[in-house]
């Protein structure tokens, strides 16, 4: 079960003025299952956008990408589930084309303005003509239905909202995500969507979507695999009364990163949380580095290691796994003797061995929580990076053994 | 239980001229298993080895390469299981100096004379008075006895022998190896002891043993976890009444390199063979490559990959996760399109997506097997590599999360 995951409540999720959404049961992987999900945007929005750098991206990628660049106004996005549409080759982009088509002629717009996205098995077609069938059989569905659509192996649904005043004028911000295998930095198998109505210029979005993905969507590792789907979409309706963000200079513009990044954070901490099999949450908190992405690396080289993944999932303080990660994270002179490493308060190593101080039991109760955070000092330089990650169990590999049957 | 992996028979293993072998049950994790190792050399001999890339490389490491670098003529090698003498700092290295000082009394040597491996628990001090107290209880071993008393979650030993002609003289070569979990390029928790009577320079030997390792021990993958300790190493005895060989021109380099690779390569695939719950063994070849490093690089992200190791636990052709692995491997100009992967004999991908004419069925046959060939041609180059990995299963889980109780 997901860690200290908090049900949805659909009365807490904003509606977002100039968004209507829509799902359809399109029986693309099993019959009576929420498997197609429509975000209709009225005309006046922007949306951004950043992509899995899997050589592998889907045909969905490819067609958003081309359809992002293009320029024109998007009208609505599509997803489905149960198949990502990926390995799939030139067939595979027809068929997204096939469904951006089918939406775009109902919706009175140019295929151009459909953004497609897919998520589920790879390497098999596109059950094409299910999912344009199903698109007129589309019901109106709120943020909580459209969080559900979107879910593949996840168990429980993840959205959020925030509210926020800019110049005295109400900005609601409300997202959706879903994971929860093959998850791992510069995206995963997860897709996640923010739509907020503060009014966001293009340039000013695309700047946005990249700044908050790389510390919450690109912060997080379920197992390593990084996947052939991963999107995520900020969209902006611009429909609230509140200014025009511009630039990366107005006033409003860290507030509103600040409200993007918690709904961001906690829909990424969220797809941690219903990592598969996750019993426990880490967080991994690495300062002192020289830079961030030595910071990044270190902690997913603990946030990635089976061995200490494992040794989470049993509770035991195996903690020389978590030092030998650190030393082959990649830092070719970093000096072992200066760093240290916390689990929770717990000092464990110092002086490149274990703190004298340290005791078995000590470590052993910040093991039993189902949340801990390893905090690792590099004492090199003035650099952070904070990574999410779970542990690794039974249920890993039951799901991912059984995953297709 | 390891895949396909041949019991050893010590009648096969030839006795190598100028090496006395022993070993000591000295209790380091529990009492009554054989837990110490020492190779005695008699002088004349050359000795070169390759270690572990990881920063919090292990206190035996640091002073096994001091010793090497000594340049004195080293007599012995004393190997310890059970404790990995890593993350142990300063002490640690004391303790690592105590063990070889203990032993060059007894040899009438200097301690710089000896050079000490561990392999076990990280982070905890080694219990070095047990070892040492050991030392003179120990017991005439042979080669089979050697390759148990260096095991630690290994099921079943691991040794391999070569007699090869050279100018009408007979060479042996006797090998042992251990593993079996933190298994990863550049060095595991892998031990590797290969020893022959032919008579080789200390610079020839020192460029034989990185050749070597590269195409073995540096080509398999268990976990993903690189180790504090993974040491190899190369002894010469120069007993053979062989040539002396003195350059890497010399005519018999390289049918000894062959011999020399014949059983490192047979010693690193029983590592993986016995791998941590391994039940398949797979052999990915990537081919057409620019360089031998990025086809490395897509052998290791499809070896290390769970999801790809999960499916093939569960013997699903659920092949879109080697794909993705493919694609997120950091070839960064990869054309997908014009790739080919084979599952054995059955292709299963080509320009960018499914082969038309495979049949699932075809792909469920192959993944039936134990033994399972990945042929991935990039057709982008002229290099190739070769990466033996193992499946992941529910045994693999339930070994690390049990490994310290």
């Amino acid at each position: 079960m997901p860690v200290n995951l908090k049900p949805i409540d659909n009365a807490q999720l904003a509606p977002i003025a100039g968004i209507d959404l829509a799902y359809a049961e399109a029986g693309i992987k099993k019959p009576g299952r929420k498997d197609v999900l429509v975000i209709r945007i009225d005309k006046g929005n922007t949306v951004a956008g950043v992509f899995t750098q899997n050589r592998f991206c889907a045909a969905p990628v490819q067609i958003c990408k081309q359809n992002l660049d293009a320029g024109v106004q998007i009208r609505a996005l599509v997803v489905n589930t149960g198949n990502a549409n990926a390995g799939t080759g030139e067939s595979g982009r027809q068929h997204a084309r096939e469904v951006c088509a089918a939406l775009a002629k109902e919706l009175d717009c140019l295929p151009e303005q459909i953004l497609p996205f897919s998520t589920g098995v790879i390497l098999e077609p596109l059950p094409v003509d299910k999912i344009i069938t199903a698109l007129p059989t589309r019901q109106p569905a709120t943020w909580a239905d459209a969080a559900e659509a979107i879910m593949t192996t996840d168990v429980a649904p993840k959205a959020t909202s925030r509210t926020i005043q800019i110049d005295g004028q109400a900005v609601n911000i409300t997202g959706i995500a879903k994971g929860a295998g093959m998850i791992h930095p510069n995206m995963a198998t997860m897709l996640g969507f923010i739509a907020t109505d503060a009014p966001i210029t293009r340039p000013v979005l695309t700047q946005l979507v990249k700044e908050v993905a790389d510390l919450s969507f690109n912060s997080i590792t379920i197992d390593g695999d990084t996947s052939t789907n991963d999107s995520f979409m900020l969209i902006s309706t611009g429909q609230s009364a509140a200014p025009r963000i511009d630039s990366v200079n107005h006033p409003a513009y860290e507030q509103l990163k600040a409200a993007l990044l918690e709904v961001s954070i906690e829909l990424a901490q969220a797809i941690v949380r219903d990592g598969e099999g996750a019993t426990k949450f880490i967080t991994v908190q690495v300062e002192g580095g020289r830079t961030v992405a030595e910071c990044k690396a270190v902690g997913y080289a603990i946030g990635r290691s089976p061995l200490v993944k494992t040794a989470f999932f049993a509770s035991d303080p195996n903690l020389g796994r978590l030092l030998a990660a650190i030393g082959y994270a990649g830092i070719h002179d970093l000096d072992v003797d200066r760093l240290e490493m916390y689990l929770d308060d717990v000092l464990v190593a110092k002086d490149g061995g274990r703190n004298p101080l340290y005791k078995e039991e000590d470590g052993q109760r910040v093991m039993k929580q189902d949340e801990i955070t390893v905090r690792v000092v590099l004492n090199r330089g003035l650099s952070n990076a904070t990574v999410w990650t779970c542990d690794f169990s039974y249920d890993y590999v039951k799901i991912n053994a059984d995953y297709r049957s």
